[in-house]
């Protein structure tokens, strides 16, 4: 089946109605709809609506509470630790981002550990929430381990990403949304899927040498930390991994390393025994601008920033783009053109449409 | 001169006299002197007493308040800026720290962005100073600019580094320093000093190719960001840099970017003309692990987390580290066997001796 393009509010009613059909309420449902479709809305294929078919997996292998009793269960006045009572992470991390925000208005910050969650989507959109309010964004979770600590031979660390968005005045918001690996798994997908070569130093092999094999991370390699190799500071990409995994996992009271829980369409369902904590974590941040100085002074002086940063001089042909200026521009184009799904997410959606006995828009 | 090694205690009685004959108070004095001959036992050179002279050179030039007033100007339950006055980093920032381990304790955790400051030594030892509390420490700072944006070719950024110190219980903390460079320019100077190739990756030259001239820098040239290319993800260290500028010179209303001022050491002690904020600044976190949940269960599972970490199988002839673990072999070994100091640094020392007109340990 060829590529094909969808409106995103064909993807959003398709969405929600497989939500629904999997017993969410007509509110989470459009939640986590809103979360997974912006990932394609912003470009990044890997984490929207190619992921529907991994949730509907763990809710048939009832690793998914789709009525989640989501709640606090330790807290101060600018921090706390909630349990997602394996609801989707979508829910759940808009959930706990709502609350940093709310402490953040009480106390000029809030901080929130999960555990008892699972996937959740894109970091960079949950970091977002924080900017209608004049507020900083962070969010980080780990995932199952896929990447080796420099000179490790074991997979110990996941993607593991950072996500910190900070509001400006008349220039769009700053949001930085990183993987903590060299590269992230979905780019890694799509060599696999083309049979094309890695580019040396995103992976090593069984016996921790540099690779080009695509697949290396399922046969005994792994996906190196950002940095490639030790001479290039991969033990950095290592710490910044490290850090939040202990912050998500740790911190939370959830698993960690290698005992994070695999996504279902990550290749492996099972997980390593016994578990060490409750199930995937996340953490999340939110600091009011003006627990710091005034935030109309401040967002002015990041209009600035973004101007000096974007009009440096730059390799010809090239320029500097400003932390989620893809995404913009990916975000832009699809609302105006549509969003691509390849044949094979057309086809896990059609046969997630006759499963769940819904209508498809994907038919063949 | 050749490289001669001394003991932590006759560094400090050196730098305590050097810091009160600019006219430090006997505390303040302590305190600096603390944070800099740590960096030498730490094994971080760049970053100790060769730093000194640094530092005199900024008072002498009258840019460095040696009874500075330092202030909270800014403040909520959990969040506050404060005013260095021009005082020295290394005391402002144990300042700084210390009012955001207050805000901790008091509403669980605690976050200060500073202006008006300057050079403050290891970040690492100042995150640190929340593990006795059972709190994690976080501290960054931006630097005067040397590291070019992927494609820039203008510096930017500075080294940017990110500190987390995380206690455990029986094992020892985890504690991350890194700068957001490939490379810090510390090592450069090394390679600069020996005449030394650099290896590709850690800096571009003025066109913005890859170079292996450790002078580049200086020379149109740039540090690359974490990741060294945009193929091996040099975006995402751009990223990371870039928000430690932000919350570290935009949040604090110090100066950000190419207008963060220069350590006297480091070549140019001119500054970006009009200044468009309050001298240096950085930015410090601590969160009260029982924030999250129970202490003592936490340090428990940061010590499965890093024998986990620490036993995984690994490259034959290497092992995996643990954060913080180069430097406390660096501290027990140079404890027990001093502290080495090349024959400039020893030379640099014993020239603020004389121009102070104090007993120097230095004299050749």
């Amino acid at each position: 089946m060829k590529e094909r393009k969808f409106s995103a509010a064909q993807l959003q009613d398709f969405c929600e109605t497989v939500f629904k059909a999997i017993g969410c309420s007509e509110s989470d449902a459009k939640v986590a709809t809103n979360v997974l479709v912006s990932a394609d809305l912003r470009g990044i294929d890997s984490h929207g609506v190619a992921r529907l078919a991994g949730y509907v997996k763990q809710w048939e292998m009832k690793k998914l509470n789709t009525t989640p009793d989501i709640r606090i269960v330790h807290e101060t006045p600018s921090t706390g630790t909630i349990d997602g009572d394996r609801g989707l992470g979508l829910i759940v991390a808009q959930n706990a981002m709502s609350v940093a925000i709310q402490k953040a208005q009480n106390v000029g910050s809030g901080w929130v550990a999960v555990h008892n969650s699972g996937h959740f989507g894109i970091a960079g959109y949950h970091a977002m929430m924080a900017l209608p309010h004049d507020m900083i964004g962070i969010c980080l979770t780990h995932a199952s381990s896929l990447s080796a600590p420099t000179y490790s031979l074991e997979k110990l660390l996941g993607t593991n990403p950072i996500a910190v968005a900070i509001p400006a005045d008349k220039e769009a918001p700053f949001v930085a949304d990183l993987a903590t690996t060299t590269a992230a798994y979905g780019k890694l997908q799509i060599l696999q899927r083309k049979e094309q070569e890695a580019p040396l130093g995103w992976v090593q092999d069984s016996e921790g040498n540099p690779s080009t094999n695509p697949h290396a991370p399922k046969e005994g390699g792994a996906l190196t930390p950002l940095g490639s190799d030790d001479l290039h500071g991969s033990y950095k990409g290592y710490c910044l991994g490290a850090t939040v995994d202990i912050l998500s996992g740790v911190l939370s009271g959830a698993n960690f390393g290698p005992w994070v829980p695999p996504f279902a369409t990550a290749g492996s369902t099972s997980e390593r025994q016994p578990p060490v904590g409750l199930g995937t974590g996340h953490f999340f941040g939110a600091m009011r601008i003006d627990g710091f100085r005034p935030a109309e002074a401040f967002k002015k002086d990041m209009d600035l920033w973004i101007q000096t940063f974007r009009n440096a001089k730059a390799v010809p042909g090239k320029r500097v783009l400003i932390p989620g200026e893809p995404e913009r521009m990916a975000e832009a184009e699809r609302t105006e053109n549509g969003i691509p799904l390849i044949g094979k997410v057309q086809e896990d959606l059609h046969g997630l449409a006759q499963q769940l006995n819904i209508a498809s828009i994907f038919a063949s």
